[in-house]
This record gives C-alpha cells, structure tokens and sequence, in this order.
C-alpha cells in the first residue's frame, strides 16, 4: 500500500514514526507493509516512488521547519494508494483537507483523515463521491481521537439499531469542567491554568462554545445514525457562562455538570447538561466518552483519551489496517 | 448463509427471533439473507434444508419445552455453513460445546459460540483445527454480554501492542458488591437478594468464587494478547470473603472494592482489588467493563450489559455479520 500524507504536523509526524517503528510488527501480523511515497505539509511537497526515508523525512522536519528542504524530488506527482490527510480543520470552507480528499476520491483513491472539517460541511457530496468511485473514506481519528466510537458503532454493533449517542467529546471542556467542580474555582482561572498547561489553546472559542464537539456530533450523526446533518443544524452552547456554584448545586444531588453531545429523535445538540456520578459517562479530566444507545446490545460506552498525536495517529493506523484487510490492494 | 443452531434455550430463542423480526433491515444493510436450517436442544434436532419456519420452532419450544415434537423432520443430517454453538457452559470437560464446535470445524464450517466452556478448557488445538481448515471461530458473547471487548481489541486497536487488561467480568458479582457498599449490608443478606430478583443462580458458587471471571480473563488473554492459557493458570480468589467493614474502609479513601479479572506481564488472575471510584473502570450494578492498555492508543474503556438474552445473542449477530462480510459464504 502506498500512501499520500498531507499535513505534516503532530498527527502526522506520530504517523510517521509509528509506521517506521513497526514494520516487524505489521508485517507479521497483518502481511501489511505499507510505504510512504509522498510527504505534504504547508511549504510544499515531497515524493519517492520507492517510499521516502522517513526518518530523514522527520529530522528534516524538525531542523528545519518543514519537510521541503534541499534538493529533494519535490511535488506530489507520485502514483499511491491511499491519501492520510491531516491538515488542520477549518470550519469556514473545509480547506485545504476539502480539495484533497475530492481529488483523490474522485481519482479512486482511499482516504483516511483526521479533518472534521471537510466531514462535517460536506458529507453527502463526499459519501457521494467516495461510492462513484469504489474508493473507502475513513474517519476514526476525527472523533475522540483514540476513543473507537465511529468503528464500535458500525462494526461491533451491526444489526443493531441505534437510538441515540451521547458524549463527551472535547478534553479541553472536560478539564475546565473537573477542575472547577473539584476545586470550587471560577472559569476564568480554570481557564488560564488549562492555557499553561497546553490543554487549551490562546484562542479556546473553538473547544468552549463548543464548536469541536458539535462538528464531532454531525460526523456521527452521519456516519453511525445515517442522517445527513451539516454544522448548522446543531443546537450549540458552550460552557463558559457555567459558575462554580452551579456546579456546587449539581454535586449535592451526585451529579455533575459536564459538555455533552448529544444526537437523539433525530436532534443534534451540544450543551452543558448534568449527569449522574454513578452512570458511565461521568469521566473526568481530559478523557472522552461515548455511550450508545442500540436496541439489541442496550448501552454501551466507551471512553478513551480524546487527543494526542500519537493516540489520534493510533486511530488512523486502524483505519489503514481496516482498508487493508478488507483487500483493497 | 445457512446456519445450524444448537442450543435453544434464552440465547438461542432470542437469535432467532432477531434473525426473525430483522430479516428486511439485515437484507437492506448487509444483504444478509441467513436462514436457520437445523436447530437442535437437549431432546434433539430439527432441520429443514429450505430454511426452518422460526415463528413455528419458537412457539413449539415454548408450548412443548423443545423443538423436537410432532412430525417435523429430525436430525442433523443437512446441510450449513455456520454452527451457532449456544449450549450452557461446562468447565469439567467442556461437553457438549467442544465435540459440537470441533467437528464443525473439522469439516469447515465457520463457527460462532457463546460456550466459554470449549474456549478456556482448549484453546490452542480448536484454533489450530480451525486453522487447518480454513474455518472461522468467533465467540464475542462468550465475554461479557454485549460489552464488546474481544472484537474491539482486535478490530478497533490493530496494530497497537496490548500491554495489559482488566476488568469487572461478572454482572452478578459487580451487583453484590455495589449493594454491599451502598448499603452497608453483610454478603449473605445480599446474596440472597440477587437471588430472589434472579440476578444469582440457586448455587452461586459459579459466578460468586470467581470462576466465570476466570473463564472470561482465559479467553480474552488467548485471543487478544496471544497467550496460550488454560483455566488453571488463573490466580483465583472470589467475594465470599468480603466484610462490609472492608468495603467502608475502601470507600472512606474513594475506592471502591470490585471482584477484578486482570492480564499482566503474563498472569492471570481474578481477585478483590480496590480501584478508583474516579476511574472510568468503578461502573456499578450489573454492569461489566474492560480497561485495555495499549501502547499507542493509551487506556480505552468499555462498559455495557455483561448478561442478557437479547444482549448475548447482539453479539453473536456482530459475529455473523462479520463473517459475512468477510465473504466466506
């Protein structure tokens, strides 16, 4: 198999080094030896038909800035497989992840991503096009990052039908919240001390009024409950009007006040909601989870870290793994 | 696909009343159009090669006790692809599910079990006749009910190295101790509680010792982590010993006391732990739950109904599917 991989940031770089550190591994177990024969990342693009030396790949990477350096074959004129794409999603307009992932599907190419942006805008018109050419479009890694919700759903759940799927989607939200409730202290402080420590960004608007998980509920709205839903249809509201006294409140009744996402009758919400200590979904911290309604199996729920390059780059390596063994090379 | 069933008791009848009541939506999803050509229970067996009437087996079962009665063909001799194996487990020597399961497979025909007893007793040689016979043996309901562990470590975390599991495995045991924590009540008072609502069996010494742990912890370490165990390699030690004073000691330092099955570094073995009652590992009632490490996906967490009829045979439907989908048939 011989993969594209656009976006050369953590995601990726983890990829990278996975794919190098257990080609034993993979090969023994899974017959699977895949190769790189293409690197993109913001400066440019790389190829070696023959697979590219990734370690050089890496250190070049981190020298100097980006993979493009020297005189390297440049350009993306390269025959592969499957595209990995992970640029860095955008919920504007989905690029640049948009435009590769339709070039390649169109091209009869696999896709495996990270992007919940292009999914999240434009999935029936991906769907569409990704069956039109017999080519597969993978996503575990979009949602929760190593949390297998996406995959559990459809594969380990089959014949079942899905009620209804709620979640903690966001890590960030999820310490905000932890940290507040167990400390007692106001959001704002909560927040600088999650900014410290790398958990929330500068700008947290995309994690705290909830935008993540709501593009993380469309994508499972469509892709476990066969809806066609876009951003827009989700009923959004973040958590940064929450005070520790709501919180207080919530703890003398053994509940806790937690970001949920949330797909039921046909509804998409994200909202601070309470749940019960002693249900499931409690988690604390920057953990993710996600339980599943289904008729037959009853609920099931799932949790897992819902971030990092390597965990995120796990959930793209079962992708790959899933495309592979369903012999598509 | 045609499938032999034997083992008509709860999980058997409510496979076919799913297989029944989903035929459009299996057709529609999948094009999975399966039929039940023999049944057998312990009076005997039934078959039709044009497909058994389920509604007719199903009211005969209930109205007569089995499904051998009247002028219906009897016997085995027909022919299936897949045997369903749902016979009640035996750890003696793991009868009738081994010899049924084995010279299925002898003659390569797929199986799907929910019979712990042949798994934990003889892992290697059904695995290697299996294998010899290019047969698929596939047995998510023989852990954990609907809690999907065996399919999801090996599925959902391809290519990740399993570094250790653990888990609440057993619903009546999780359920006896959680009432024991909430309410202060000694073990005997309790147990028979679980046994008046049905939760614990007349003889309890199955679950409450630990053994069904032990057998599930056997199966889950030979399949997901390679090991080639036997039941008797399990360190064992149930909850009969366990004092609500214990329980209040654990609770005073936010632990809670749960019967564990756990695989690490090789070993095997089922005990009293205390764990976190912030881990998402702490769930309660009846509820079962499996931790995976892995080494790239980090700690993953599922939970969801250990037991059950409809639960159980959910599984075995994803077993199905998954056969099917692999193309064997």
């Amino acid at each position: 198999m011989k993969i594209a991989l656009i976006g050369f940031g953590t995601v990726g770089q983890e990829l990278g080094k996975i794919l190098l550190n257990r080609r034993d591994k993979l090969k023994k177990e899974f017959n699977y030896q895949p190769q790189i024969v293409a690197i993109g990342d913001s400066q440019g693009t790389i190829n070696n038909p023959n697979g590219i030396d990734i370690k050089k790949a890496l250190k070049t990477k981190e020298e100097k800035g980006s993979i493009v350096h020297g005189n390297w074959n440049k350009g993306m004129d390269v025959d592969y497989d499957v595209l990995v794409e992970c640029t860095p999603t955008n919920i504007k307009d989905g690029e640049p992840g948009l435009t590769n992932i339709k070039t390649a599907l169109k091209q009869g190419k696999d896709v495996v991503t990270s992007n919940k942006g292009p999914l999240a805008l434009e999935w029936e018109q991906l769907m569409k096009t990704a069956k039109q050419n017999n080519a597969a479009l993978k996503f575990e890694a979009c949602v929760g990052g190593a949390m297998p919700i996406i995959n559990l759903a459809n594969e380990v759940l089959a014949g079942n039908q899905i009620k209804s799927i709620r979640g903690i989607l966001n890590g960030t939200c999820n310490y905000i919240l932890t940290r507040m409730t167990a400390e007692g202290l106001p959001y704002n402080h909560v927040l600088s001390e999650a900014q410290d420590l790398g958990i929330a960004e500068t700008d947290p608007t995309y994690d705290v009024e909830g935008i993540d998980t709501a593009l993380k509920v469309v994508i499972i709205a469509n892709s476990v409950m066969n809806l066609n839903k876009t951003y827009d249809d989700v009923k959004l509201e973040g958590i940064t009007g929450i005070t520790p006294e709501a919180l207080e409140l919530a703890k003398k009744d053994n509940k806790e006040i937690k970001l949920i996402g949330e797909i039921n009758n046909n509804q998409l919400q994200v909202a601070p909601k309470m749940v019960s200590k002693d249900h499931p979904i409690a988690v604390n911290g920057t953990l993710n989870v996600a339980s599943v309604k289904a008729d037959l199996a009853g609920e099931i729920t799932v949790t897992g870290k819902g971030a990092g390059g390597k965990e995120t780059a796990s959930s793209i390596l079962s992708d790959l793994v899933s495309i592979w063994r369903n012999n598509k090379h």
